[in-house]
């Protein structure tokens, strides 16, 4: 499988590696920045571009992982390819990418840091295709890595999105308003990291409001 | 190490269950219902008690983990004794202990559920005694199962018991409402797991604000 990978940030870096590690032929890599695409494009051993006019016209997918508000553009300047063009935004509908040949979402549900690897087996993988032949692909790529498939139309991965940024940006915000707070008072953060492991820990083999415990019920 | 334990619930059963797993002797589990104590002294293969009368007067360490507000209640029938009485409570003074001969907090932070076996290695123990002798003892118990030693005041104790209640209870509360999002759109909670469980592993070596990232970034 050929990938054209547009973007050079967390999810373009993780996903292309992962694809790489699983066999699958990274084309090109596309961004604003040259030198952001350079960088990515070194550690997968493929070409940088940061001229969309000069992107691959017969890759089998084209996977977009720019800002949302970016995705519009990047789609627009694929216009005739036959590849499947997919992005990978939580918010965004499929319909941005209407009046491409075939198109698609692939919403990887994590969270991607710059600098720490992570296993991207069973990871959900969020697809929505224009046809079946696209969900299929996805599907299969998917399945190369390992990942959870799960078919979610754009309705439902809003609200998916949302449950996310209140399961883990706001858990994250709440971790570091308990910093600021300990830092204040001379206490190290280290003392609460049992405790957020632990709390996460215990909701993954059961539903959140079961296992509600600790400092608040005490 | 002979060990009296007042109180049958969460934090007594783990906590009687790592000490007796490190040698320590649990002479007697107090409650003030009977077949509660009976359940957890059967466990620990000692005397189950709920007449406070009939508490052993020569241990070395009353393990206090009643709800916050039967601690004094408790601790009153013990004045006297001349081993060490300690609570476990975050959010209550060291001076609900006041009279006693000898007397401290020892505050796990730690969330503990019923029917979850957990390590209580590397847990943090809060120390607080009121005397360098009650201190030491507390802190031989502690590093017997392994935790994380920190001495805490009073003071300091109540802002970590509340940053350990944004840490834990909030986020818990969030993963909640996430859920009921999802349940409500026939989404499941599967789809969630991962991405608590990254969010948390990320604040493990790293500081809560530098690794702000997933869905709310994008």
């Amino acid at each position: 499988m050929k990938i054209v990978c547009l973007g050079s940030g967390n999810v373009a870096s993780h996903l292309t590696a992962a694809f790489k590690g699983a066999g699958m032929e990274i084309v090109q890599v596309w961004s604003r920045n040259l030198s952001h695409a350079d960088t990515l494009a070194a550690s997968l051993n493929t070409q940088a571009i940061a001229d969309l006019k000069l992107v691959d016209k017969n890759a089998d997918l084209y996977l977009i992982a720019v800002k949302d508000d970016a995705i519009k553009d990047v789609a627009f300047s694929l216009f005739g390819v036959q590849g499947l063009v997919v992005h990978t935004s939580g918010a965004t509908s499929i319909d941005v990418l209407k009046g491409l040949a075939q198109y698609g979402v692939l919403y990887p549900l994590q969270t991607f840091s710059k600098h720490k690897d992570l296993n991207l087996s069973g990871t959900p993988f969020c697809l929505e295709a224009s046809s079946e032949e696209g969900f299929n692909l996805m599907q299969q790529l998917g399945s190369a890595i390992g990942a959870a498939i799960y078919r979610i139309d754009s309705e439902q991965r809003k609200i998916l999105h949302l449950a996310a940024v209140f399961a883990c940006n706001f858990s994250n915000h709440l971790y570091h308003l308990a910093n600021t707070v300990l830092a204040s008072n001379n206490l190290k953060f280290d003392l609460l990291r049992p405790l957020i492991m632990e709390t996460a820990l215990k909701v993954q083999h059961d539903v959140p409001i079961k296992v509600q415990t600790g400092p608040a019920v005490r």
